[in-house]
């Protein structure tokens, strides 16, 4: 199981302030807590400040590679900020996220083909739709197609169907699940990933509804998630998941993680 | 989501004290604690007190009837057990459980047509496995034609595909998963149910791993489940996955839960 871990996002209030103020500290030690939590990849935005992006980003990049490791999950629409991020990155990184969307694909596909980058994409697209099984399949299929076609290896990709909030689209989740145990089926060797927020927006213990997601999709074959690996509970069931899924060999993530103290 | 509350089990240590003691107020106590934390059926078991089964049974079920409106669910492997509690039942109950063995068949099937009562059907016979989702599904087919044939409506008959521990059975999870959903598929009408406790066996927190197995089965479909209704965690995880599966209109049962307390 990928973890991209989620935290280091200008919508979140205290991430924007610590930006805006200029606190790095701050920002370095959400990337060490994050890496110590079990992160494989550290997710990068500034999208709330427009205007200033590349500027904000390029000083959070620098930040978090100072006191970690781990690759980076360069999160922004825009091809120009992605563009001026990649010459900095030390590991290979990975794009979050290119879609079917023309100016998505003609700014960024290139970018992922040049530095060789992991990449996530959405089932997204002009004049189509994502609700359906058969619809977020069908652009699963277009994205597989128009991203091996240019050269980037199945291994590389990472789709995400895309989930809508319960409260408005009752059955978003379900065909999502369903979508993802599809998508591992018919493109064999792609990945699968999920941002988990979305499903629980409007409702209130929304942390529970996500642990329930997450469970399901986990046992459906997704092998990657965006989450905040520090939230214990999340990462408790991300970790019984994968037990169940069949995929921890001997059961030994499990008790590792049990013995850590991490399923408390 | 129907819900058998699984707590009067002579398996249990004080509740085989409590029989043994006729310590009738604990057994009371049980009902009626289980009946106030959503129970739909309250199972019943003496199957320790080999020998005086029936006995110990009838005493159980006058207590608990004596404090709860609810069905009772008759668990007992044996027909003559069964056939002694029958009469005695204020509501139509359900009899857990029946397999594709012979002598139970014979012995429960006629009990399930004579007394039209709800019954739970393991995918179980002789001389068959059941550990891939083909065999599971197989026997499935085998017990609704059975069944049915008997003349036994497809709405009373809730099929368990077995799990097996993880620890022993790392693809076994997986594989039950899969076969509720083929069997909910398959065999539209007929209901699905899961025991939880044999899938975490021998593993640290089990009941995490129990709760990551009952959400992922709720989103394939499983409709029923033998649980304890006054575990919390396992309660709320219950509620959440009914959300996720599209199966709670407009959000109101889990909206009403976060009402009542019963997600934190």
């Amino acid at each position: 199981m990928l973890i991209i871990a989620e935290r280091i996002n200008s919508s979140r209030k205290q991430i924007a302030q610590a930006i805006a103020a200029g606190d790095r500290a701050f920002i370095e030690g959400e990337a060490k807590a994050q890496t110590l939590a079990g992160a494989h990849y550290i997710d990068v935005n500034a999208g709330t400040f427009v205007g200033e992006e590349a500027e904000k980003l390029r000083w959070i990049v620098e930040a978090v590679q100072e006191v970690t490791e781990l690759p980076l999950s360069i999160d922004s629409p825009d091809p120009e900020v992605i563009k001026a991020m990649l010459p900095l990155m030390k590991k290979t990184p990975l794009i979050n996220s290119i879609t079917l969307e023309s100016s998505r694909i003609e700014g960024i596909l290139p970018l992922v083909v040049e530095y060789r980058t992991k990449v996530i994409a959405l089932c997204q697209a002009e004049q189509a739709m994502s609700e359906t099984v058969d619809q977020k399949v069908a652009l699963a299929g277009r994205l597989v197609e128009k991203l091996t076609g240019a050269g980037v290896p199945l291994d590389d990709l990472y789709i995400d169907p895309l989930v809508y909030p319960l409260s408005t689209n009752p059955k978003s989740a379900g065909a999502t699940l369903e979508a993802i145990g599809e998508i591992m089926r018919k493109f064999a060797g792609v990945h699968t990933i999920c941002g988990l927020t979305n499903v629980s927006y409007g409702l209130p213990a929304r942390k529970l509804i996500n642990r329930a997601f997450l469970a399901a999709a986990i046992t459906r074959g997704l092998d990657s998630a965006i989450i905040d690996p520090t939230d214990k509970l999340l990462y408790a069931m991300l970790k019984a998941a994968t037990l169940v899924a069949g995929k921890d060999d001997y059961c030994m993530g499990y008790i590792c993680a049990f013995r850590e103290g991490r399923l408390e």
